[in-house]
């Protein structure tokens, strides 16, 4: 463990402290509402963004400079499984996150990818050993492999279904060796580029068979993790099928799979589809489908996912307010989906982006936790719909009401009750006083 | 009916006719694939548009010149209901469509309003036996009135609620009384403005159960159409909650109700949602939700509905391909749910912009018959997905393939099925080869 | 003055106050970086918004209640001045805003107009002596009336032409004699619908024309306030001819017309064109041509301009930190375009949204004046940049480089200087710091 | 020339063809408007697409099967100057561009890259003279590598501002050597990340410093190809300084620079900017900067940069529609910066994907020269804007109008002209007509 030798573990110091490489408001051990900010937060680290990737963008190869970037290989995948457990240790990040293809090389073969993940995951399950760190899921990358180009579950070809097939199989006994908490479905080239080649309603079933498939194999093995579809629009493919929240319940309810999956947010990936990150996750809880978080923020003038690391305080607070009033985001947690900026090349800047990550999530999280406690937002909506709580109201939620019953009531209601303000002004206002007091 | 006396009833003439006032594809007795043009696209014409709107946009004042436009109240009521029936002789347009407030002023009550549309219904009636032309669709207007700025079946105010079911019931027995095919729910206020003051779920019950109670009255009074819902994401409102084809899906699956309605899907309400509208048709058709157009399109650099009249032919081929792959539209139809620009002010611009959204769907209909008859996508998507009907593929579709046993070809396959490329630009310039030739 | 007998005059009470009704962070007699917020911030009431617009969007009609609602015609126009200088007193806000038709009634003639505007003028001036309020800038709305369906300034009707001209006229000599300090020019019509129609360069030369007239006319009549346009990229234009500050910036160049006009900056429209509001200030600060701002906040979401009062503290203190470094705002100020929600609609919830607005840009302007009193990103920036300040670097900026120059030391420099780390991540978790505290 | 020897050179077959190896619209001697379709449109095929990118996005590595795929470093170099001239001659294309990388490897030190772009060229000139192939332009590659993540001539490290220097440098004196008609400036590179660490104002001097001392070194070397800039509002860089057409002409104008440059426009780039591509086109044009055009599509729905080759006959009889009103494109060209679906990985794919972009221009220019013939617009234009060539218009046009003489004429003129309608229905009908009839 020396990849980030001149860093130390890193304390909480508080505003105060001009050291960027100490929490300002992330501080593990601290009780709000009734548990750790560690309780609360479950954050994960993402292997894909911290450990494997190096900056390339469409128009610009790599820039990252990594400590472990000599290795290639196997030597290569030993020495980011060392950085990984380094990391955590160092940002009291309890969970990580990966892909197949992040910890192993794909070789020459299934059969050979099969040993690399073997070899590796011998290797991670030691760490784990050692330093308690856990994982919060695990994943197969169906989408960079050129076989995947026409998709996976959807793909048009059988022998590349069978494939993603044998990857899901291999990540879920993975995951259940590992005691990975959750499993996750990302469907970056399950889609279409264009209607004029698709057979959407095979395409649609054969998605289906697939999470079938795998919910057998998952209790064949008894392997319990929680289930999680990510929503997605667009970006790999044109259009992604499980484009927003909505639709992936959509597809859920339709092939009977309710009871087995839930959702892994991504902000970024709410943006896209024309959303707040709140809405999301009302979405998604009003359904009893909140599974998971992706941690990171867009940028809202340009149309990519562009992962950045979650820096908007406005966004964390609404986020933890969402996820408080879930009773907690259960077996899920909040995964830094997020990657440095080109330009932050620097190695360093892997620490300090996840400081800033949590140091936005603790301060959403205390300032998400004052507006319940003070039931800010509560009492105002307690009152805003108290019409239908009593009379005609109650009636209508009762299932008491018929079309002929309430136009009744409106045809003889001489003094109709008035509409009240709205207050979103008065609202904002507030969240922005709770935000910039402690 | 003399408001348009200068125009004589359209004829087509075809593309070498330089008269703005004849058609030059549309011939609705031509036949196309075994049925009349006209009976493919069962045009309506949309009454708030075309007979009440002025050109008003939020910066500035109406500008439309209409020869109707002197009449006031009831007597400016009538005159539209004239002026209706002999645009749609005029044009040759079989069907209509209303809000109940399009047709008949609101008056100072309940019971007023209720007064003013039995009165114009009346007249609406006549007029149809005269003339044969038939209501493809009414609907209730639940979102100009200042009583419905928090919703109407999703309003915080139960009194408001019970007014939004009074127009329902009254729409429905307008419907039944004039044998409308369709009756439409469009929520433009069903939505928040923010989420910090809203209780989404019990606004989304609220919205179920007054659909339930529309559906339990349909039944008891008789009335037999086809519900549709029309999704749109935004505007007025912020968020709607029917965001699209499949969150409608979503919600009519979890509140059991799919069985009683479909979609009534519009074009530009699919690009603000984020798609395009071969895809709402596609996620519908193939979810047996395809239920009735509103033809329109949105300019893709503008984030407003602009609603303007359909011109784009590769819209409008790829909207007939859709219906003619249902089976055609069944009892919806294709309403224009469009607008002049507000500088195309002239009384005749509304007979100009009519015809050259008819002539763009029959040219797209004739366009997509020629593709489908050619089996030009058919063909090619046959053999894409060929893998899928032998061998492993086949497994997969009868249900007898299992991650094991996917997972085992895969390991043992050594020489996997390449993939085919996806041809989409040898697609795309065949489609414009098919637009440009007869 | 009695319209808004139950609010007091508006207090500051700081971020412990419970009361809705007083400012948290704005207090005008503070100090800060050397004046009071009151000389930084020269906030200013727009009279479209709070004092004639009602709550209507393009499906609803108005919501509003104001106290003043029962008037019409000129005894409206009374009303409504009196109710601006109540508002402007109790808000402590020194200055408004107004285009020529908020304030009189159009008539029915250019002439009755004229009057019109004279008996109003002269009732604001009585008021403008009593109170001590000031005029921020005037214009002309030459965008409502039908007439000018096809612009104002770039219309293809030269009576249209003149008919605006004949506004400006009237607009300057208003404002010079109520001492207004700008003088505005929005071109919600100066653009094109469609490009088939459209003389594009008529229409930017005859614009270009017009502006000149107006240059000589004030300084015919001894009118020397500034004079600004206001870029937007379109609404209700499909595309406005000052699309940004850039597109603006390259018109008064091309039609020497620099010396003579700055801009005013909104932030909805910044959005709407695709950039940030700081973007728009960065670039006409850089170009000496910051005027004034329009202060309010899009919905990223949402692709029309919705006109939120600003609450989003991030905007404001990246505002405020550009007009610090511009060396404040000069004669312009922050004039709150801005208007409540369509629920929003009682009357307090206009003194509750510019509260929420003050305080918005309050606490941005401390937050500014902290992070450049420590010169947070400034130290960064010279640090950065310095290799421009020495050897091939200092010689480029001071024009003795070459192509030849470069080229000979790059191909022998051995030892390129490494690029640093851009450190966004750093720098926005350190403004996030300086945001929540005090 | 054997990497295409199962294609053969690509003959025009007319639409009746069902060959997809044949041209339907495209006939390079056609006489169309006064010149062959070949001098009108001028093709040009893009080294880095066609000869050098992989179908690899930022998920998903390279798909593309290439005939030249197994050779590596200067043998892969010299293998695509061999399939570029054996494509330029069986697709009949004229015209060539590259960036210094495209056809040379970087190699491990500046002089060793002059050094392979030195033998590359030197086989790029002997294929020239033999096959009477052209180069319509180079440029240098100032994005890709590490150094330019902070910019090139807008970067903060000196010595990379000496590195692009020398690559401009280099590639003035190939454009010399290979008689290219012009030279090409896209900064990919140069914008800014966040302005929290950007000195914006240092960067736009440094950029117009780089600029000049391109001019001045042109002139030096005798070089006197036309200088183009290319606007791009985003990607890779969050904000990139050449926004779009009129965002450059303002730089331009400000830095004494328009004798010097005109613009390279490219379709994807104007609808990332928020403009359609004939908006562009206008705004070059009449400013008298069109200069050369890069010919793509992008997807409306779709956030980035997605380069298609351009399928849309709208688009493409817009663009020829204010080519031909230009007087033609001049000593520029089209150049397809266009790139197959990464799903359309076969190698054939190139050469339709470049015969569907050929037949869609071929298609376009007929049909604009055709509404240009029967003047269809112009007539439309001319009476629309007829006020403005006599009376009150014509004084304004002549500069003999004052706000004081219009003023009055509006004061004494009660019977104005009225507004004629803009027939937008109309004019897009019409354009359907010519669109899809010969």
């Amino acid at each position: 463990m020396a990849y980030f030798a001149d860093i130390e573990r890193v304390q909480y110091e508080g505003v105060q402290s001009k050291n960027p490489y100490a929490f300002k408001f992330y501080n593990p051990t601290q009780v709000v509402a009734g548990k750790t900010m560690e309780e609360h937060l479950r954050f994960g680290m993402a292997y894909w963004h911290t450990l494997v990737a190096g900056g390339a963008d469409p128009f610009g190869v790599e820039t990252a400079s990594r400590p472990w970037g000599s290795y290639t290989g196997m030597d290569l995948a030993k020495a980011r499984v060392e950085a990984l457990f380094e990391l955590l240790d160092k940002l009291s990040i309890p969970y990580f996150c990966f892909h197949d293809v992040d910890i192993a090389p794909e070789g020459d073969s299934l059969r050979e990818f099969y040993n690399n993940i073997d070899t590796i995951v011998e290797l991670i399950e030691q760490n784990m050993k050692q330093t308690g760190k856990k994982l919060l899921w695990n994943t197969a990358n169906m989408f960079s492999n050129p076989r995947f180009m026409h998709g996976a579950a959807s793909t048009c070809n059988a022998d590349v279904y069978a494939h993603a097939a044998a990857q899901i199989k291999k990540g879920l006994e993975v995951g259940k060796r590992l005691g990975a908490e959750n499993y996750v479905f990302w469907g970056g080239r399950e889609g279409y580029e264009t209607l004029l080649n698709t057979d959407y309603a095979l395409e649609q079933d054969n998605m289906a068979r697939m999470f079938h498939m795998a919910v057998d194999y998952a209790k064949e093995i008894g392997f319990d993790a929680q289930f999680l579809i990510e929503p997605k629009p667009k970006e790999p493919t044109k259009h992604q099928y499980d484009f927003d929240a909505a639709t992936a319940i959509a597809f859920l309810q339709k092939y009977d799979l309710t009871d087995h999956f839930k959702l892994n947010l991504e902000a970024n990936h709410a943006t896209l589809a024309g959303h707040s990150f709140q809405h999301e996750l009302r979405v998604a809880r009003t359904n009893g489908m909140l599974g998971s978080l992706d941690a990171n923020q867009g940028d809202m003038l340009i149309g990519w996912d562009t992962d950045e690391f979650p820096v908007d305080l406005y966004a964390a607070t609404t986020t933890m307010y969402e996820v408080l009033q879930n009773g907690g985001i259960g077996r899920g947690g909040i995964n830094f989906d997020a990657k440095v900026r080109r330009p932050s090349y620097a190695a360093d800047d892997l620490v300090i982006a996840h400081i800033a990550g949590m140091d936005t999530f603790a301060k959403g999280l205390t300032t998400a936790a004052r507006l319940l406690e003070d039931r800010v937002f509560e009492d105002f909506i307690d009152k805003r719909y108290s019409s239908f709580r009593e009379g005609i109201g109650a009636d209508v939620v009762n299932g008491k009401a018929t079309l002929s019953s309430l136009a009744e009531y409106a045809l003889n209601n001489d003094q109709p009750r008035a509409n009240e303000s709205g207050r979103e002004e008065l609202l904002k206002a507030t969240l922005n006083q709770y935000l910039v007091t402690e």
